[in-house]
């Protein structure tokens, strides 16, 4: 996919998301004309009557697709890069369409792609991961080696440190997709670091930091604390059930849970154990957080709680008066999900939503609560609480700490306004 | 795919699993010289530093797939019709690759399939469920109508209830694809069915069944009883995030957890509440155990406790001695897995598998323990016991009972024979 880039002084709304029902094209806004379900008798029985096609004929063979792809139905359901962004073709990012999605799990074709020198297709037979530095016997191993360790699985989020940055200036992105879709979820399965670690003798007076290699052309490198690197760390090659995606590091990846996204370093093919952080190039001049005063906070791991509404979202529309689902995701770097209040009046009055099982840690949480749309406008926010006690932050509370220049870190309250004429729009508040 | 059927007497040997790294071919065995990583130096060295083409250029641009595939290597993990199979193309099942899969998500790419009448495309725009019989109210519902009402999410397996067929006649086909690969597992999002009938007024005093009727040629009919109806059924719509794949039912389908899965309705069109049960061809003629004395029970509704090894399982083969991850699947109709046991001399000892969290209620359960092959041959087996207390039990304590011609219903523990070769056979001891 090439697409025009255009800077943000000029951006057009993009094709928007719709309220739930998948469109072929692009539908700015959903019919739900009979909510609840039309009452039997006149043309709705005749409608019931009229049998289709699909129920006279036969279907297509079982097998044609040894693997399977969505209804054709489902086009408008993609990974889109934001009309916004000036960057490279090669180094950007395809957001996920969170508006689309449901539950917690992003499907693989969905998951959310970031990259900075491009997608390598890499052959899995001649890929190595090499483990060196401050270890008693530093190794090499092939994929049937890591396949032949003990692994686990784990459901755990991914978001970018750079997702929701273009709200920092107040510069509003039209939909879900564009400001909260650097985020995915998926079940992880891999080995341990720590099994590696221990694989290689590490050295544990010495070892602070490691550092993770990817072998993509543009070598991305970060550091990792070693208390991180021996907790909850993977050295994954599974994402839901099926090898890594290509473009989410297929062989090898690492994944750093709880982290911002650039840390679980794709296509991996180096750790090396150190005394000292390595200060590289996505650690300094990228992937900090620029303060009011000029300087920069280097290392900021942790994904804070956060949270957003998913639908009703920015660019779809309520095109009757009555029920709707307000429904979202809360996540936390720092473990599971406590509690998620919504708001409709801009943060006025606040009742708390119905979670759904399983809550995991540093996994996304799916949100709902039922909503009765008078046809008056509406401020609809979400609020997460996490387990450690730590309340989602306004943008105003942010920003009188941060500033308006960062780029990374970004998780306030989301504000999505309907109009009167059931518009939804992204505004700040 | 179209596939040439074979009887059983002449089964060729099926593109076999490989042990878990994928191959582009169809290999027969799997290389892991290095299990554990191998030192540095020498030979290895040279080969880490030599920087293979995807370290030195761009790769492909970001967002070249707006919905991604598996990578071009990955071209043996798909789904397949046992070449033993005699069923017609659109009345047949495709398995799913068990062997290659990773935690107990299956990728919606890979769930296995089902069909009677081929799988129908359907316009989710025309697609309608209606609800009569016993009803106050009888209504029909626009797939905008049910996006609109409360939904929940929830992770279940569904098994065919022919899964493991062929076995109750000593027939073993040689793969776990093909002894097991009816069975899949996802995240499903939809409408309780109880929120559905309460919509519409089901006569609480006389309502004992519903009928879900299909949408596809076959017109596809199964009774359920109004107990399950009430307590965790689900109309869904959403597999593992996304809208349903066409395949699977889309737009609409009943998911009843902890049943066969021919009761999971898809592209569902209608449902019924009566008093009685209907008696259709898919219960009546098929879907029900014939017994030794010639007599056929009619509804077995719940899939009993069972559990398979997934790897190494038959096809693939062991080239060297030393560890090996023994790890499979353990499921139950009836709620939670307990405990898995696992044995590599054909039950005379058993271990306790470690499972992997979070266990949930109706949904695969991955289990895992470490082994080493001394290479003198070995029976491994797999015995899951249920929150319930079930014990999975042996082939023959089920023949015992069910006789040898039956095909439903079959949750016997597998055996694998592991022979002097480090080859893996498909056995019954």
């Amino acid at each position: 996919m090439t697409q025009e880039k255009q800077a943000f002084g000029r951006i057009e709304l993009a094709p928007e998301g719709h309220l739930q029902l998948p469109s072929p094209g692009r539908r700015r806004a959903l019919k739900w004309l009979f909510a609840g379900g039309a009452a039997l008798g006149g043309t709705a029985t005749a409608q019931a009557l009229d049998v289709p096609v699909w129920s006279k004929t036969l279907g297509k063979p079982v097998g044609a697709d040894p693997y399977g792809r969505p209804s054709p139905f489902e086009a408008d359901t993609v990974r889109r890069i934001s009309p916004g962004l000036t960057t490279t073709e090669h180094s950007s990012v395809a957001f996920t369409p969170l508006q689309n999605l449901f539950g917690i799990i992003t499907p693989n074709g969905l998951h959310f792609e970031r990259n900075h020198a491009g997608r390598p297709d890499i052959d899995p037979h001649q890929h190595r991961l090499m483990i060196n530095g401050l270890v008693r016997q530093p190794k090499i191993y092939s994929m049937d080696d890591l396949l032949r360790l003990p692994s686990v699985s784990r459901i755990h989020f991914i978001e970018c440190g750079a997702n929701t940055a273009m709200e920092w200036g107040n510069v509003a992105v039209p939909t879900v997709q564009y400001t909260h879709g650097m985020l995915s979820c998926a079940e992880w399965t891999g080995v341990l670091l720590s099994t590696l670690l221990d694989d290689v003798g590490f050295d544990r007076k010495r070892a602070r930091f490691i550092l993770a290699e990817g072998a993509d052309g543009a070598s991305l490198t970060r550091t990792v604390p070693i208390e991180m690197a021996l907790d909850d760390v993977l050295v994954a090659y599974g994402q839901n059930g099926e090898m890594l995606r290509p473009e989410q590091g297929y062989p090898l990846r690492l994944v750093v849970p709880g982290v911002q996204g650039v840390s679980s370093v794709k296509w991996l093919r180096r750790i090396e154990v150190g005394d000292q952080p390595w200060h590289t190039r996505e650690e300094t001049l990228h992937y900090s957080d620029l303060m009011p005063d000029g300087m920069s906070r280097q290392f900021t791991w942790i994904q804070e709680c956060k949270s957003v509404i998913t639908s009703p979202s920015g660019g779809q529309r309520l095109l009757d008066r009555g029920r709707y689902p307000i429904t979202g995701l809360a996540w936390s770097g720092r473990g599971r999900i406590r509690r998620v209040d919504v708001s409709v009046d801009g943060g006025r009055n606040w009742r708390i939503a119905e979670l759904q099982e399983p809550i995991l840690p540093k996994a996304l949480t799916r949100f709902r609560l039922d909503w009765h749309w008078t046809g008056e406008p509406a401020l609809l926010q979400s609020r997460a609480v996490d387990e450690t006690g730590y309340v989602q932050p306004k943008i105003r509370q942010l920003r009188e700490v941060r500033g308006t220049r960062s780029i990374y870190h970004n998780n306030a309250i989301q504000t999505w306004q309907v109009d009167a004429q059931g518009r939804v729009h992204n505004v700040q508040v």
